[in-house]
């Protein structure tokens, strides 16, 4: 299922994108968003089908209903497959809106925590070598994460302010699962059963502040934390199952930047598995449903990578699409801070 | 005000602590907690008294609701002054209970956010100097902090279980404040506008682990993420005003592991005030009410800093109390992990 939090398109809603306040959840089906409690109202009144309860309309509360929850939505998104989804209406409201119409948010528009690993190798030895910097054995030995700002998560055609602060602005193509269970000290064996599915991430970052910053050893912060972008789909396992070898997914990546493709790499090149970051994370720390987890950036995924000769810093204007194979298509726009 | 959250104690409870479930909100006022439902209810019923609502029963709330909802409990609290707490009963439940029999929580159980800074001079200096590091340029040009795990406060006597995967177990002795209004690049001539009050933090440090995540270079997780001690009491600002000079607050801070005094400081040390913390954080990213923001240790205020002549690694068993004038004693022990 390709599940989506998303508010119809209205000018006048002035909706703080952040709370998730007014947001619907939904699924794609072809062009269309199915909203979920519309969908099971239509059933209850136009085929008799009677429901222990409403479904919720945020994902969160889905997650935190459990297993019996997600089940109850594939058999109502089963029932309404058959339909024509573009007549459907129900007291007067339709069931459906076409996917150019709702505006989508992030999956989880405000995740109860976001870590960010480190976990391609490609990347953190070509970032590291830019700077004339050998690799860190330590990161052989720990998957590493920080946390980053889990308020500061945007969706979908969001506009993404350049920092008044940063000459520098980059993007990082990641991809990123959002946990869907409550679980201490898991192991990597158990660590997919803990997993809700999987959107990209686009872990924006200002290079000049984060290289400040990071010399003084806590990691990035104020490098990272004025956005995050998360979408457009949260893709649940299922999808992505004959893309599956034991912990790894066969997916390739790609970014964009106006038009022009700069990064290609692929899921699987991961050296340390979400499995494993899953176990490390969970280490004496509770994970609960809604907790994102990114892989950190592929290999040649972001412009500090790839240097000015082959992409200059970003700038207000430019459109960034970060595409991974079956996750769909993420996209924003640069604008002045 | 002293405001706590705090649980009627009882075995049977078996609360989820972090979630504040079943968390109350009240004040301290000599040995007792009196709650602010209650003690609103006694007030409508025993003198007549009419509010346009009640209060919340939960801190986030009531800072959310704002400054007027801030006053109304000043003046909830003033006519309650007068009366003998000890004897006022409204429904059959009493108004107070003996601070003793309260099981106090974090002051905000589940803080939308915990931001750690590096603010002390002392600290860094001689942290940097054990190791054979000299001072970084950089930590003079920028106040630092990362973020940590807002899902692992814990309150007064919570026990923290030493990290089964860490023989270096350490305390840092830390001044907190909590973050009272929304905002967003909030110039340090008016943060003090945005600070709710202070309270102690304790933010439990695996040196062993940390040392080597940090050594990849995006600063601490798992060092840090098992516990964060926040407590006992929330105090506001009104109650700091004599030690107040400017941005900076005159307070002693004191660290005691099993009764012997180790650690001494003075919040008045700062090197970056709470102003110019505040200034950072909200930089192109929103403050909102709930928001934690920690001063990073005093100098002394940890073992790492003092050293094994002083005080070997802490061990299940050990009791740790931080104490900072005017904010109370922060206890806690450490259990197996």
């Amino acid at each position: 299922m390709k599940l989506v939090t998303y508010l119809i398109k209205a000018d006048e809603l002035n909706i703080q994108m952040n709370e998730g306040v007014g947001a619907r959840l939904g699924w794609v089906a072809d062009s269309y968003v199915v909203d979920t409690v519309f969908a099971q109202r239509w059933l209850s009144a136009k085929r008799g089908i009677s429901f222990p309860h409403l479904l919720p309309s945020d994902l969160l509360t889905l997650l935190d209903r459990g297993k019996s929850e997600f089940h109850m939505l594939e058999e109502v998104k089963k029932m309404l497959d058959e339909e024509p989804l573009a007549k459907l209406r129900v007291e007067g409201e339709p069931v459906v809106i076409r996917l150019e119409e709702a505006q989508l948010l992030a999956p989880v528009p405000l995740p109860r925590s976001v870590r960010d690993f480190y976990a391609f190798e490609q990347h953190v030895k070509t970032s590291r070598k830019r700077r004339g910097l050998d690799m860190i054995p330590e990161w052989y030995q720990i998957p590493v994460f920080y946390f980053s700002n889990h308020r500061s998560v945007v969706g979908q055609d969001a506009s993404v302010a350049k920092p008044s602060y940063s000459e520098k602005l980059d993007f990082e193509l990641e991809i990123a699962c959002v946990i869907g269970r409550k679980g201490k000290n898991i192991s990597a064996d158990h660590a997919i059963d803990y997993i809700a599915g999987f959107t990209i991430m686009n872990d924006w970052s200002a290079r000049d502040v984060q290289r400040k910053e990071m010399a003084v050893g806590l990691g990035p912060a104020k490098g990272k934390d004025f956005a995050t972008s998360l979408g457009p789909y949260l893709v649940t396992l299922d999808e992505l199952e004959d893309r599956r070898d034991r912990d790894r997914w066969d997916l390739k990546m790609t970014a964009r930047v106006n038009g022009k493709t700069i990064s290609e790499g692929n899921a699987k090149d991961l050296y340390w598995s979400f499995a494993q970051m899953i176990e490390r994370a969970s280490q004496d720390a509770e994970l609960v449903p809604g907790d994102v987890i990114g892989s950190g950036t592929v290999g040649t995924g972001c412009i500090l990578e790839l240097g000015p000769e082959v992409q200059r810093w970003l700038q207000p204007g430019d459109l960034v699409e970060l595409e991974i194979e079956r996750l769909g298509v993420l996209r924003n726009r640069i604008v002045k801070g």
